[in-house]
């Protein structure tokens, strides 16, 4: 199933304040019209800084992006930041209990607002010269101003921001790729199960690794690598993204389980109403998504040593523990595994061209009681492993496309969405390049 | 009062060994064109290394700076070191007892000679090949030196260097702008009784705040945000800088006891024959500047908790303790208090494009004993507390100016110091980028 | 005595991936235009990025490089790795006892396949995917390749390397220069004597040198610094490098004792038919190289505060310990310290534009026994504690150079081999970019 994208043409705003990056962008599609389909990106796509400014404003500048969930804004005044390189995005919770998005800028000498990740507020107020902004951005208070300024003109500068089923995507164009919509469509009646509005936030942890963006997403989009995640293959399937033809004879009797596994899982889901096909249109549209359930190892139910459920209270109205992992990939940022009890964000955010955070949040019921329905050490204890595993891979990567002696080397077969992956970043390059 | 600067035109360096700024230049001249007058700058001339290039050039490298004074340097031997950027000064007092300026750097293979910021030497020994200069810079000793090298072509490369009423100022331009003279006459009375000459270092505090040297300034530049610094509130008058009309309700008993003690300190300095009135230009020419003497709040002495006095020796042949603050500013980076009992220097001092140095030096008489006369701690615990929380707020600045989300805002009607320091700035960039 | 250097021309390799330098090669050939012969480089030569990336292109991608000893590869599967500015090589012992060079990149996604210095394989396995290499380059298991990848083209990229004498050098390009044979066969009977195949390493050091190449190499072509150097002054005569004419007074009798230690040393090397004579050759070829036996201050054996050996087991079959010291040069990046107890070689590898490796590593008798035969701290001592002051010096020098008040001195008539590197460089740099 796929979905044809669209998007109406903007104006370039010109200006010197404006970097102009128009030979750094021909360069870079030079570089993309380079590569071999089905080949890796030529080195200086993960380490030229020019390159990578060019990749902020075309892609982080004008994609929309995930920042995180409803549950880490619960009340009026609960804000959370995030950096899209230098750009920084304050969120909050308005005093009406909707969520809203800031440039995290002062209007006024352009002081950073917020310093903090997350944090609670009444007004948002400068710390420079205390001007204050409503939750809702108006600028409310700014003594001496002069007659030529309008405070009506002078309120924080909005973000588009969305929340599907509860996860919150933001955009920085003044007009968004149109396609959330849709794909909203598609992937909620898959989340929703997962009640995430009805979460809390059991334990986030931010890991920066040592390497740009796109060697963090193209580690992500595939687990040819998973032999180096002792932990996470006490749950996942060792055969995760092969097809039937690729399965190696030495891992035949995992997939076999796996295929058992499977069924169980379809049966009961069908039984349940919940949705589990395969639905995927990761390359074509700005919005590119990939959303199945499948079925994990062991008893089938969480990210723990013997497959088992790791929160005891289930999230929502749910009442099978065996549910597998619902798994949804966006492009450019983000995986989701929802389980039956609790479900992993995880957001890249770049720092710098060689530079990446990973911001990993474990969700689980509003109700569950730390220490009574759940340990965080063990609740967080895959993860935080697979994701220490994948900064070492991430970090060896970047040495290594930095160095002259790189060449591009072909995908395998199991390497099918890093391909996806790196035909949408060229294909939103060269749109938005075209614009 | 103003006056007519002027300076005579100079040819440029040509060759490949003075980088080529052409294109940086003429994006900083668009930018400062682009600029709304009483709004700020474009964020990229705080970001931009290249265009940090273009301001060590036109500004660091022309213009008349501040450095220190002749208390650092007493005796003959006695050094200071400042780095304008890349560029090293080593400011000595020579055997004839005169304060002279040299490049920071061996004539030989270009080692730096001196890496402290204070000491005492002989002769300038080059630690790597031993050559030998006098402290009027001359080549005393080398070495096995070619027949085609003259000694006496090898001596120290001069920097110009004033002393103005104790202050000293250099300037690495060939030509410096040749109104300091002129500025020199307005201010020294002013300087006078305080008599700097006279006076020894009693603390030097180095700090290094994280945003570009304009930010720096521009944080001096005005007390909006003075409600930041309780500690200094307690001796500078809350109003300070306001028009009689901007005086807000709430600080209306306030601004009456201002007043009050305006009237007093300039009976009093009438009486002593001590210059009081407003002196300033601070845009049209090279060495912008303002100089007035002012009330202090509390008891009217000095920066301390209660007003009163800090050193019980009062500096020079001042009698009165209670003679407020004799502020002085000068373009591009410094500025000045005097009190009855101490002096504190200011001097910003570029590092990179988005780090500043800020050494602030305190004065007091020669003849006062430490411990005895005044105590360290309680003689710098305003400044150290108010430098620590504008360096804060530089830096929450820098991270602001650098988000693509940032537009200059309106500077407030307290903010017309920052306005004319910003356009100097420009002023000074579009003169010489022309030359 | 001097060789023609010759080398065929080669194409250059065009497209995006390959970034263009025409713009900073032109300026750095402007640079090396303005020098004026005898006279140092300009600044930019050691400050610029860009003109790194150039010196990075044209010397360390284009000239035979110095990187370890047979020593440091013993066995099969053992390997060294060298990073030279970003581009690292693997050089090993196959399993046929033969040493090779491989870029140390997967041909897979590109993660590095080595990260230690030294270690040693089996097969060389990438920690990323597990593609798995012979130590013959060979792709021996990549599954689930896709039927367009051949196995047999990606095998590792293998990089030239040379075995003179035991000394191991390596090329980046296609097609290295041709005169390391030349070179080799008139140093090899001056190396013969010590063996280095016989030998083991006793000691390595890695030092980084906070400055450009150029600098460092600079700082070991010339004793006029030497008197900086007090522990090396107890072995190394204190007039080294100087003419009979420019020995200064207060030397002369050092001069007359070294004059004596001469003619002693000549005669013992002719009675045992080892070649002492200079040759030199520095400036026109690729591979620059000057090789001289000379004496040794005080007993005359070693670099020791007597003079006196410092490895009791003599090296290969030698039996006479005064053998002062076998000095080899050889551009860009290496010098070599050959006595009858052990061997000291050194390489210079940059890091980036304004940081240099150098690897110190000490060599002794393959059966000296640690502890009986000699002491690693005493072995080390003189060149540790020198390479550390001549790190000082290095530093200091790149902070003047990166001044902009640094103008090129002359070269006193002491630094004759500092001339001729840099001569060398200059004529390599104009050499390549004519190609």
């Amino acid at each position: 199933m796929t979905l044809a994208p669209s998007r109406p043409a903007r104006p370039a705003r010109p200006g010197a304040a404006v970097p102009d990056l128009t030979a750094p962008t021909a360069r870079l599609l030079a570089l993309l019209d380079e590569r071999r389909p089905g080949w890796g990106l030529p080195g200086a796509c993960y380490t030229d800084p020019e390159l990578h400014e060019v990749d902020l404003r075309l892609v982080w500048q004008r994609q929309w992006v995930f920042v995180g969930s409803v549950a880490e804004v619960p009340e009026p005044g609960d804000y959370l930041t995030v950096d899209l390189g230098s750009a920084s995005v304050l969120v909050l919770r308005d005093d009406d209990g909707d969520v809203r998005a800031f440039r995290n800028v002062c209007r006024h000498r352009g002081a950073r607002l917020v310093a903090e990740s997350h944090g609670s507020v009444g007004n948002i107020v400068c710390g420079y010269h205390r001007w204050t902004y409503g939750t809702d951005g108006a600028l409310l208070h700014a003594p001496q101003l002069p007659p030529e300024a309008d405070p009506a003109c002078l309120g924080l500068r909005t973000v588009h921001l969305r929340d599907v089923a509860g996860l919150l995507f933001v955009c920085l164009a003044p007009e968004p790729p149109d396609d959330l919509d849709t794909v909203a469509d598609v992937v909620t009646p898959y989340l929703e199960p997962h009640a995430i509005a009805r979460t809390k936030v059991a334990a986030q942890v931010d890991l920066v690794e040592r390497g740009n963006w796109k060697l963090t997403m193209e580690n992500n989009r595939e687990c040819y690598h998973c032999d180096g995640h002792p932990e996470l293959l006490c749950s996942l399937f060792p055969t995760w993204g092969l097809a039937e033809h690729q399965v190696p004879e030495r891992l035949r009797a995992d997939h076999d389980r796996y295929l058992r596994a499977e069924t169980d899982l379809l049966n009961r889901c069908d039984a349940m109403g919940l949705p589990h096909a395969l639905v995927e249109d990761l390359v074509r549209r700005p919005v590119g998504f990939r959303v199945q359930r499948e079925p994990l190892d062991g008893l089938g139910e969480s990210f723990s040593e013997t497959g088992g459920r790791l929160v005891r209270r289930l999230l929502g109205d749910l009442t099978d523990a065996k549910l597998g992992r619902l798994g949804l990939h966006l492009q450019p940022n983000t995986w989701f595994h929802a389980m039956a009890d609790h479900v992993v964000t995880f957001a890249a955010l770049p720092l710098t061209h060689d530079s990446t955070l990973v911001r990993t949040t474990w969700l689980v019921d509003a109700d569950a009681a730390e220490g009574v329905d759940y340990d965080v050490e063990e609740l967080t204890a895959t993860w935080r492993a697979t994701n220490e595993q994948d900064a070492a891979f991430v970090e060896l990567t970047q040495a290594g496309v930095a160095d002259p002696g790189y060449e591009p080397g072909p995908y395998s077969e199991a390497e099918d969405q890093v391909e996806a992956f790196v035909s949408w970043y060229a294909a939103r390059v060269r749109e938005e390049a075209a614009r």
